[in-house]
């Protein structure tokens, strides 16, 4: 047998183990030792085999870790569920919704489950924090924080935004406890009780407690897993009813993975001036980006209407409960807000947080962590491909989580408490619609360590929803 | 000379001396060795004359440092200043009083001027948030805290008010972001925009301001320094107008310092079921009391309507940022908005403090401070009676400032931006009401160490006041 006969048996072997799904996508092939023993080949032969595989796009190196089967982009098939336009109503969050956000699951199948190494990045933060404890001094502790929070944390954001074609000035930042707090204090500044606030759909469902909790009136525009916000259907809602703000996620949004189009960007901007909107930017998932950051729907804002909200919880720590708001021509108010109902944010803990930016260690922290997310999204996807019937996923290249759209005939509420049982927290589509839609569709996490307990969860799934 | 008639002759000498100003109260007088050369007499006969001093409450025997002039009862005179009652109206918080906030200073002379050292406490506690930010592992990161904040904090919170005669089930506490935040969150769960709240006056400006931003209404209770919200008063408002809720502060209101008589409490309990109120208790100052901490008004709520507001702000660390409230039936309405307007608090940050709490670092902190605020009380009573004209002030068991009244002549408001000017920073009594009201009357701080640039700041202010 020649040596290229034997390269060849061994790239058509591999290439059928891949189809059988012996090796799924996102897994680890065998090692090259491996395959020398039990292919009875030398190691020139298998990196032969391999470099080939991996010049047709499908398997992947990676440094010091092996090969492993390469994500097949047109495998995945996005996900077709659009939303309904109905008119504008007051909200109504279900127990259910609350049921999952007490439990912290909202981006984990097995909340109960600790799992994993403390990230480098993550030790380096608490170091931080910790120095700068250390640094306090004098009657420190007899003073609030002023209320937009910290110098020196608000100069490190505006360099750190500034890489995204957005220059702000310091001074137009307003530290807040989370995204959350600061969407919060954005609707509030810029809507009055009764109001009606567009949203995508499917869209965050944190959005929707806030619009119930502020009596405003929610309506649902369409958006897709590729596209997000539908900004035709958003056109058509802006001309049958009186809207006074649109919240959007740009980069990202949760749960459609989407990121905006620039050409959507500057018809939202339009449609704004044009319908007198508030403008709300939840850029929460920004930092995530796989790859390039996208700039921000803020950087275009020349109308001074994009309140932009985020937080270093996604792309940092949960625990910080560190965000910033930057209100446009509502910043007075919703610093005034702030103040009025928190006074102030910790001075410390800023500018702990501010430290680890300027010293380099966020950067370094989102590049590893970016490699890990995208790396996670592949074997999620990868692992997808494999259930019994089709499912359509989401492809994106940020956040935390793909958003899949499952046969007609499955009700994922239905099966929350069969999962439940199970041991299995699942967040069923219609949480991401205040009218209930999506009940064939589901969000599903990849932010956390791809753990054996997590993989086995996940193979517990296609059994609840497809039935036995 | 008898030995007795030199024991009198002594204290007839310290008498006048104290008359005289030569020790002004909460002074130290000479040590016992001291005297005993000075005057030439023996140790037995000076501790004679201090003993018969300190039997009619002229001088307190502190252990281990000395004897100090007594602050006389007698020779401070409580304000009279009593605030009108008028119709409910909406409020409309001043520039004035953003611009104090806005510089920290509202508890202080000189915010600018950083002194004294690092108390003991805040050393202990720093180290405890940094152990606990050291146990962090596996991916704890990636997961928000419970919405109603950490259980360890919650036990050692329960186990704390305890010890005043209430009891508590840590399941019916909510950690928020400070006591503002939890008056925020105890107005918006209880009432509706437009509703009507009592609050005393004068009263804390942070009430007010929370009622202007949720578009409710004020009406104002007269209150005074020795026992705070009148309670004839709210019965006679409760009959007039229809009121959905009343702030009140028991332990050491700011700025009237009052404490709350037990029969006064009682008869509110009585009037909050009659008209069906919800009674909003802002407790924050109580863990500084210099005697005893009073029990709070909740611990008497037998009809399950007293929603309790608490920080570690003023008796520990403004900068923690933690807080908490018991909602009373509101409970698990105040828990949804924590939840939905900022989801979580940090929770290494709580079991830092839980931790502090646990090993009595926080009571041993409380004990240091409450001597230290004694002092420093005595000391500003006692500069205040040196003061040219005529001022009455409260004498407070506990808070960190005392309520002046000036001469009716007197306007500190007009005086701020004087006063300003000269580096100094004053709070005008028109702050402590929605209407205006107390315009010769002035908050005075005691929170910080009796330092020579304070002292300094405080000596400018009667010409400021009086006039050259």
């Amino acid at each position: 047998m020649a040596e290229g006969f034997r390269y060849q048996q061994l790239e058509a072997w591999l290439l059928q183990g891949i189809a059988d799904r012996r090796w799924r996508q996102g897994e680890r092939l065998p090692s090259i030792r491996t395959l020398c023993r039990e292919q009875a080949v030398s190691k020139a032969t298998v990196q032969h085999a391999l470099q080939r595989l991996e010049a047709r796009g499908l398997v992947e190196a990676r440094p010091k870790a092996g090969y492993f089967v390469a994500p097949q982009p047109v495998a995945v098939q996005q996900p077709l569920a659009r939303a309904r336009i109905e008119a504008p109503r007051p909200v109504t969050a279900s127990d259910l919704l609350l049921d999952i956000m007490g439990r912290s699951a909202a981006f984990d199948l097995l909340p109960d489950h600790q799992g994993g190494e403390i990230p480098p990045g993550i030790v380096a933060l608490n170091r931080s924090i910790g120095r700068s404890l250390r640094r306090q001094s004098g009657d420190d502790f007899q003073y609030y924080d002023q209320p937009a929070g910290d110098n020196g944390l608000r100069e490190q954001l505006a360099l750190h935004v500034s890489r995204r074609g957005w220059k702000v000035d310091p001074d137009q930042l307003c530290v807040t406890s989370g995204c959350q707090h600061a969407l919060f204090l954005a609707l509030m500044a810029c809507c009055r009780r009764g109001d009606v606030v567009a949203v995508e759909s499917p869209g965050f469902y944190g959005v929707m407690q806030l619009i119930e909790q502020l009596d405003l009136q929610i309506v649902e525009v369409p958006a897709s897993s590729d596209k997000g916000m539908d900004i035709d259907a958003l056109e058509e809602v802006l001309q049958r009813w009186e809207v006074t703000a649109c919240v959007v996620s740009p980069a990202f949004a949760t749960p459609s993975g989407a990121m905006m189009p620039d050409t959507a960007k500057k018809r939202l901007l339009d449609l704004a001036e044009q319908y007198d909107l508030a403008v709300i930017e939840d850029d929460i998932y920004a930092d995530t980006a796989f790859e390039a950051v996208p700039d921000p729907l803020k950087a275009l804002d020349a109308d001074n209407r994009v309140i932009l909200c985020s937080s270093f919880s996604k792309c940092l720590s949960r625990d910080l409960r560190l965000g910033w708001v930057s209100g446009a021509r509502w910043h007075a108010r919703i610093l005034h807000l702030k103040l009025v109902t928190q006074l102030a944010s910790s001075r410390y803990l800023q500018q702990g947080v501010a430290d680890f930016m300027e010293d380099g260690s966020f950067a370094a922290h989102l590049r590893r962590q970016r490699n890990q997310l995208r790396e996670r999204r592949d074997r999620l996807l990868a692992l997808l491909q494999a259930w019994p019937e089709v499912v359509r996923a989401s492809d994106p290249r940020g956040g935390l989580a793909v958003w899949v759209e499952l046969p007609e005939h499955v009700d994922t509420l239905a099966i929350y408490s069969d999962a439940l049982e199970q041991g299995v927290v699942i967040t069923p589509g219609p949480l991401f619609s205040a009218s209930g839609q999506f009940r064939n569709c589901l969000r599903i996490s990849f932010a956390h360590p791809w753990e054996k307990a997590r993989v086995g969860a996940l193979n517990r799934l296609p059994a609840l929803l497809f039935g036995s």
